[in-house]
């Protein structure tokens, strides 16, 4: 018999614990500045894991009310894992990076969406609704999640991270400073705010570091929120497991960073705390392309989808134009963000027609492999943008029938403890 | 030997003769009114054709010059067959209409796509490109389009009306003009303009119509450039053959009008003129859904794509954020709009290194099967969206490399005869 | 304005008329011979059409008796459209031939399929269902075919051409002559015949020939029943539209034939005369390789299916394996062809559970997009053969359920005059 | 800040330990025989984890040498987890079985595919090519596999079990020992053999029994090389994570049993050790239907593919007749199986023609997501059988050229350390 070779797992670089705070963990960070060291160098090629707490780090439990959700500090979220360097990558490179998969923790196979109140993270639709908290748990069955909050529908995951990204340069770091402040003075009073500034409290780097460089950190690191031309939180459901994405590189190593990892995402993560959020494992290789940002023109990442992502093709599409024909009546100019919401405000009532309540939809849009495309965006005034729902979620078929939808009962998802919805 | 079934034939309910300027027609409109009367009326189940022009109604010719994209005249566009009635539609229905074909004419196996002139058309980089004309002719072989004026790739199509839509109700057309107007004063001297309002220049209805009844229409009727609440110009490109529509009734009969064919068309349209344009033949069938407006909250029409779409699925995909990164470095608010054209940009950039001119890719993006997602529109202050580029439409390998992009001759596409671009 | 192009049609080489018998038309043969002259001789890269009869040549019409189906003359079927000559291809060469597109004839909208006697033309299930004729017609509407003898179904078409071949060189058609010769004389009172050695009644060439040499190809030309080294009747669904097919060249010229053409066909074309039958117009590029035969080691046909077959993805997978489990149970040795059998049986069992007879079932599964795939043919001693039955050609709901299925009624397809089935 | 609720990891009924030879674990099974006792009895609805070893049983190294495939043990090969029973399945029942993950071990990333020795083991080409022992070794890394052994690929895997069924009933398993035993017998000389009866060496089940129960088995346990009725051995690649299998059951409490897991594999496992083999863990759900059998008309498992298997559209398509003109040109009578070995040594011919080995080919062949489909089984003489070569495994374009083929080096896979091939 022949001799059998010894394990030869792949290193895991950063381990993360799904259910302990991500503050009281080390090789996390929450803000982005390239003053932040990276915690392990690896050769190009190398395959390794990269542990992952949920993107609130631990706030938000498996239970049935909504109250983490509404108290939950947003301060401090997108714990990322890393910063990773990658040895020879230098400014101008760019940065290969295999996403060879993404899986959550044996001991933690499930996940939540939620809403957010209106004045606590808001969301797409946070002043239309008036938005109370409100929140799925989601089940992990192998490829598969299922909700006891919205029962009926039953979908493959395309899972990936929300938030993946290289460091920025000082420069380009003080670029979206800059740029963010202004609009954040111009919206002064806006709530939800516009846009979130560097801010010190909620901060956190898990490393040793001297006082000096963490007070630094902390007073100018980039909020986590918005994508950028690193990458960062594009929350692009298809940078899934299988995908190989192409990112700038602003400083020397590179320097990975990965977090808020989703099970399942819907086009547009609605509900803002939309995908299904899940802790997990990541699994990479890197390479680098010298120069690659002159070779590639590259201003933002580039990526190839996964031949792994969930073939859903079947699907009930709605559109929406930009006029506000759910609310006031308006009519914008070429506004395709206007017209994603009329497209998802169609779903939205079609989905109670079936029998979801209005979260529950909001919640399952967010959640669901939604696509929303871009339709037609030069026909003055009214872009015009799509959103397919796909029939393969469903247990039941839910297309337009002569005899109408057939309402079941789906009952409600998990709310307040107050009752207030 | 058996017997032979003589020809069976699908109806044609509207012939139009494709090199002949559309004004010379019969049952041709280009304008949105309710007093437009029917042209024929069909049966719930029958399948017809409907043949139209292209939707400048022969104004554009196959040479290598762009002067007739230069010289459009845009107030007699969209040259709409119909419409057509369907016996027993009544307001507050559904009209559930089955695109069983489209194709085009035997005769004329060739579109084109065309760049506007920032004065005359514009699109959706006329002040970023100051645009001058460019055309692209496109020969047709069969489900597959390629062009002299682009080489390099070939495609098969996703056929489609870019235009189709039931008729308004004299209420729905007055908050139509109500709500453009509105915007159109607020936008008095933009260029291109923001919105286009009733106009009796260039206005027709190729029917014997009593005087008033005419100059009625031609007075209020709405312009059909946007899609709005009945369908119209949404330019969604996956309503293509095979696919299923339901379209909400105003007025009775329905009344179906179609138009404004295109071979193929990638997500928005960039250019305007920006689908593959072409003539051809539309094969139908109908039904009914009474009451389908309340039974299924149907604000604007849904549909159920069709399951011969050209599967192109490996794609490289372009990112933008409604950061104007290409322009003045603006910081927009959670701007899809602007983060689509910074995806575009992008795209255009990366075409430019194989060896394409600006004009070129810009035709390319506009005419090829190009898919845009709306990626994160949750992420203040950065909407994210995606433009993914199916790698199967080239006939080289565009995947990035160690060595770069390989730079090939692609030449030019037609431009002004006088030089200028 | 400008000019407009005049028409430029594609050229049609071979004019057919679908009602007119076969054999009162010209440049249609059927019989492989190397002495049958060009009809036409086609440059590199052009774009042309070509006109084919179905493959009985007009023996069947669209009537409710299947009396046609049992009195077919199978000495004269396949009438082909060709020979076609490719300037420039000689032996050796590759041929590339692009499929650009297959579709029926607008006069004549609909096809059939059908089962014939198992004396006459038999099928799979010849023997184990002692078949006596059957036929279902089938309705085209644009990209989907319906048919009043099977209804429940409605399914868009993999159109293509069911033969389409090179002429055979004459020492490759005395190669076939001689080995499928061996095998009639060992197998001399199969019923139906295990092959179908040449026959000069009902053999056809519509060109004018010298005597001697029409005697000769109706003396030895090989019947086109089989495919063979050259192609021909391979009945590969997806050799469909939008398809690249590399045939080896055998003669100076190339001399392409094709005929047979089918709206749709599952896997395998089970009754035989299966597909869905139909009369239409082919339209081809073609392009040579010098010395492509060795270059690509080829010794049969290779393609690129094409990017628009119907993607219908959902499918409920029926098994087979070698073991005649629905007849006496013997146990094969590792036969491919028995196990295809069971899982053929076993799906025709569960479409009668929802309510289809024997013969619908088989008849649907003959022609509609259905999938077959060889799973295992390693495992000793029985091979595993799978076929994949799309959901989503169906109007209801066909999965397991807890309740069972729900039987409907289907009425019955066509049948012989006399009632006997 | 919310509780966090702990851990509910899916519970693990078989450990497995993939380093240990199968002999010295617990819970495995290597004969079907109704009297061996489930392991765990599971509640309908539960998600439980089923570990297995990789097929031999640890006897396969990650080395450079084939000297542990020559040397396999085959008498004690499939060791399968189980059986597991489900409590209220009886015989009649179906049994759903959702397949919702298949993945290697984290201690374990990677596996293997062997050609075995004509004397030992075989293949479907041992015969033609006097087969002797090689090997590849897969590194997995993530949901890709990449081999040191046969450079330039890398792919996606359909991960699946290759095994796994419900116990057969008394009477059903004297069934399969009767008629395979007839095949045996009619082929007493076969090298190698045509199949493989009841053999007490080298039969294990790995469970406290008394000894005449343990006897009985041994004496007459079916052997788990076939597929049977009750699925079993079926090497469908398709039976992936995500699908959906429904089971006969045939003894109280159905018995299922799992292992032979394979990380991907093409249509028809050519080299019977053809799939890339490993060791793993399965997560399964089961359901009962009451009366399935015969509510489906069941005489073998069916099954939904998963929406998550690899999307491998663009292919290279080779085909095959059932006439062995790779060896002496005999013409054989519709026989699927010599079909598809035409068509796979069609396609290991063109590979060889871009730098791989006869066995690199083969063995990539085996292991790819290659898909075979059964093309034309009605046009006497000859089946007609298509292999289709996904082209987005290969690093390089690998599409006939004008050129002709680029010819790389690719080196050589695992052989044995005598240097006989």
């Amino acid at each position: 018999m022949a001799t059998v070779a010894n394990s030869v797992a792949h290193p895991t670089l950063v381990s993360a614990d799904p259910f302990v705070p991500a503050r009281e963990q080390k090789n996390l960070h929450n803000r982005w500045h390239p003053d932040i060291p990276a915690i392990a160098t690896v050769k190009p090629g190398q395959v390794f894991n990269v542990e992952c707490v949920d993107w609130t780090g631990a706030q938000i439990g498996n239970n049935d009310t909504s109250d983490d959700i509404r108290d939950v500090d947003l301060t401090s979220v997108h714990n990322l894992s890393g910063p990773i360097a990658v040895e020879g990558a230098e400014p101008g490179d760019c940065l290969v990076v295999d996403i060879l998969d993404v899986r959550p923790f044996d001991k933690m196979p499930w996940g939540y969406t939620g809403i957010f109140e209106l004045e606590n993270g808001g969301g797409l639709f946070a002043r239309e609704f008036q938005s109370r908290a409100a929140k799925a748990i989601w089940d992990f069955k192998g490829v598969y999640a299922t909700s006891r909050h919205i029962p009926g529908v039953r979908f493959a995951g395309v899972s990936h991270p929300g938030l993946i990204g290289t460091a920025p340069s000082a420069e380009l770091l003080a670029t979206w400073n800059k740029r963010e402040g202004a609009l954040i003075e111009a919206h002064a009073n806006a709530v939800p705010p516009v846009a979130y500034g560097p801010l010190a409290p909620g901060a956190y780097v898990g490393q040793d570091l001297p006082d000096d460089v963490r007070a630094k950190i902390y007073r100018e690191g980039a909020r986590t929120i918005p994508g950028r031309e690193h990458g960062g939180n594009c929350d692009i459901k298809n940078l899934s497991r299988g995908s190989r994405c192409y990112f700038p590189v602003f400083v020397k190593g590179a320097n990975l960073s990965v977090g808020d990892l989703h099970f399942s995402q819907g086009d547009g993560e609605l509900s803002f705390c939309g995908a299904i959020e899940m802790a997990g494992i990541v699994t990479f290789s890197t390479s680098i392309i010298k120069g690659g940002v002159e070779k590639f023109a590259m201003k933002q990442p580039i990526f190839l989808p996964s031949p792994v992502d969930p073939q859903y093709s079947a699907k009930l599409i709605f559109q929406g134009i930009s006029v506000d024909y759910h609310g006031d009546g308006t009519q914008y100019n070429m506004d395709a963000t206007v017209a994603y919401k009329q497209a998802a405000l169609n779903a939205i009532a079609y989905l109670m027609k079936i029998g979801y309540t209005r979260e529950q939809a909001y919640l399952l849009l967010s959640a669901a492999p939604v696509e929303s495309h871009i339709g037609a965006i030069v026909d003055s005034p009214n872009a015009c943008v799509t959103l397919g729902l796909p029939l393969g979620i469903f247990e039941h078929d839910i297309l337009p029938k002569d005899e109408g939808l057939k309402k079941l009962e789906f009952g409600q998802c998990a709310v307040r403890s107050d009752g207030v919805l």
